[in-house]
């Protein structure tokens, strides 16, 4: 068969410089989600194919990689249909398999349990410029903790994060899917209409209100009700009184306690922050997916159009998979946008050891050799790094590409 | 569909006390590495599956897990047999990948290439203990270096490496497959036996002399040609000794150079190797992949049977792909035996941070707790690592379990 030089369709070769990159922000990652208590955990990057059809992963569901059955269990001539060949699948997210981790373990685990998780997951997306097929993900998770506590703590564990790795200027917005659910009461949408409203909702930043009030005039809605539904949207002030002003407006249509909860979280993280980065009240925001039950965010970095990350709060999808509701929220940083947007600004990853190139001339004798690795060693003891390799017959170019590398000091040991 | 708990057959889950354990021997493996001049790289985690079908990975490709095609692109009915169900198959090692690599972006990398890749690979072996369907390798390899300046640079990097995770009185058995060639030629065996002769001798730790004498006859080999071959085998006095003793024996059976060379690369690694290990020159040594060229070699282990890792030079094997040889020789480190080694050790990760646990009285006003996460914040500052969590109502047993998990300073914070 033929080979192929090029990675599969939609996935990339990772270079040494990106790689310095990402390693890097990993580390800043593990280390600071670390100090905050979460626990790093895998799973593997397969999972049981019906765990991934359960109806929790919405589209994602329609792009998954599917394993062939292996062995006597593929029975190609008997197969009727796609799902007669294939046992597993390659993870959509790392929400499902956290699900069965925790459904699997719990015995094993605290209560609450902070989990962090980094690695790889895989969707047969459409390719374009900063979506791969297989991308990175990096997630936080509080698993057992009902209270805002873990909202808070997640929130501030990301930002910390964030700002460590040199980001400021940006926003955390927040909604809740509680108030969303309001909204909708308040203006005379039937309950059934709720996920169809959130979708038209969720166009606001591109088609605008007015784009907004068409459609759902579109759907049938009338204009007095949608009229009184984006009227809800025209609030000012700070976060706080944003959150105040809506939450009165929507009276008894809004359960107890919504209100004062998001208060605390927005006023709990201002005073306890330390990154540069602003809380801010977004009704319209929604997050597609359906699990949501509860706080709601996103990060919105000024250098980048779309979100660069979010979660929320979802208490009742361990117990769709187990039959036992488990208080549970989560926030997933998009790492490869954050790598795609350090890489773009000439990103260097600080404190690099220093880098030596030892160039050893070819037929250099047996016995020298020894000394030169022997001086290699001493200098790697003390934490530099050192190439040791055959000297090019074009030297020059070698220590042009090398110095491209970050190669700072040459030595060269000619056999005289 | 229903929802299952356990993990996909042969493949688990990593729970946070073996995290801690893998995450610091990665991270002793990357620096290390990188003092030597090794650059971390990735490939994606799926290759198309004709470049895993190639006959380059040996037994390993009758283990591959197959991706279905997708879309329009799978056309079940019209299918005949598997291959024409699937585009693409998870990586069965991280070797293939590299050549590929190679050949993809080698005008973007500098010769000679030194590459680090740490990943997971899957086969679809028969699960038993200690040995996963996913498993993490950790691949290090020279590209583009002819000389044994490349073997010297692998062992001393792998055996710093090790000796630095803890690992002491291990030894590295040293082979060349040149040596072995021969071995069988002035044994009188035919070139086309040679294989065939490897896979017996390849059982002599287990089966003694006597047992792999007796297979080779039953492969119909002369009763002359295995004793001549056998008596080879019976070397005294030190790893230098020893390979002049078989190398002058073998004569102009062996080719030019292969014993200074490979005395060469034994006494420099002696000489200026950093961990406590030796070199030990092992006739029997084989290795199982046919694409090794030049020398091989293995970790061998006390506490372990079998090898912890190994490899060798390809030379062929880029060429293989691309029509052009480029000299290759790598080094793997049995990643999963290790940290088998370490847990069952009771291993415990060196420089932790001190471990602090808050527990906050449920309805502990807002207020308040600003003053408290305000306070983990300066400690996380400091270095430490704390967890800020509700009081359970059984408080003595989530302190018990929080002390096992390494948390040793505890402050409650009641509302009074």
């Amino acid at each position: 068969m033929a080979f192929v030089k090029k990675p599969v369709t939609g996935m990339k070769d990772i270079l040494p410089e990106e790689m310095q990159v990402r390693d890097y922000v990993q580390n800043v990652i593990k280390e600071t989600y670390r100090s905050f208590g979460f626990t790093p955990i895998e799973t593997p990057c397969m999972e049981n194919i019906s765990n991934l059809s359960s109806k929790q992963g919405g589209e994602n569901e329609k792009l998954i990689f599917k394993v062939l059955k292996r062995g006597e269990k593929l029975k190609l001539e008997m197969a009727e249909c796609e799902a007669d060949l294939v046992d597993n699948g390659l993870r959509y997210d790392l929400t499902v398999p956290l699900a069965r981790f925790y459904s699997n373990n719990s015995n094993n685990l605290p209560s609450p349990f902070k989990a962090l998780q980094i690695g790889n997951v895989w969707r047969a997306d459409r390719p374009q410029r900063g979506r791969y097929r297989q991308f990175m993900q990096c997630d936080i998770d509080i698993l057992g903790e009902p209270s805002n506590l873990a909202e808070i703590e997640l929130i501030l564990a990301t930002t910390t994060t964030l700002g460590k790795i040199g980001f400021g200027n940006f926003e955390i917005r927040i909604n809740e899917r509680r108030i969303l659910k309001a909204m909708a009461k308040y203006s005379g949408f039937s309950e059934e209409a709720f996920d169809k409203v959130c979708i038209i909702l969720d166009k606001m930043d591109k088609i605008g209100r007015e784009g907004v009030s068409e459609e759902l005039q579109k759907e049938g809605f009338s204009e007095q009700s949608v009229k009184k539904y984006l009227d809800l949207f025209e609030l000012t002030g700070d976060t706080a009184s944003k959150i105040e002003t809506l939450c009165e407006k929507l009276g008894d249509c809004l359960e107890e306690g919504v209100k004062s909860s998001l208060l605390e979280i927005v006023t709990s993280v201002e005073a306890t922050k330390t990154a540069d980065f602003k809380m801010v009240f977004d009704p319209t925001l929604v997050r597609g997916m359906g699990y949501y039950t509860g706080t709601i965010f996103e990060i919105a970095m000024p250098e980048f159009g779309g979100s660069c990350g979010g979660g929320g709060r979802y208490d009742k999808m361990i117990g769709n998979f187990t039959g036992n509701d488990v208080p549970a929220c989560g926030f997933s940083i998009g790492f490869e946008r954050i790598i795609l947007l350090l890489l773009e600004s000439g990103f260097q990853a600080p404190t690099q050891p220093k880098k030596i190139a030892y160039l050893i001339e070819k037929n250099y004798p047996a016995q020298k050799l020894c000394e030169v690795i022997k001086k290699a060693q001493k200098e790697r003891e003390a934490g530099n790094q050192v190439l040791v390799a055959r000297m090019n017959k074009n030297k020059k170019f070698q220590k042009e590409k090398l110095s491209a590398e970050g190669y700072e000091a040459f030595e060269e040991f000619f056999n005289r």
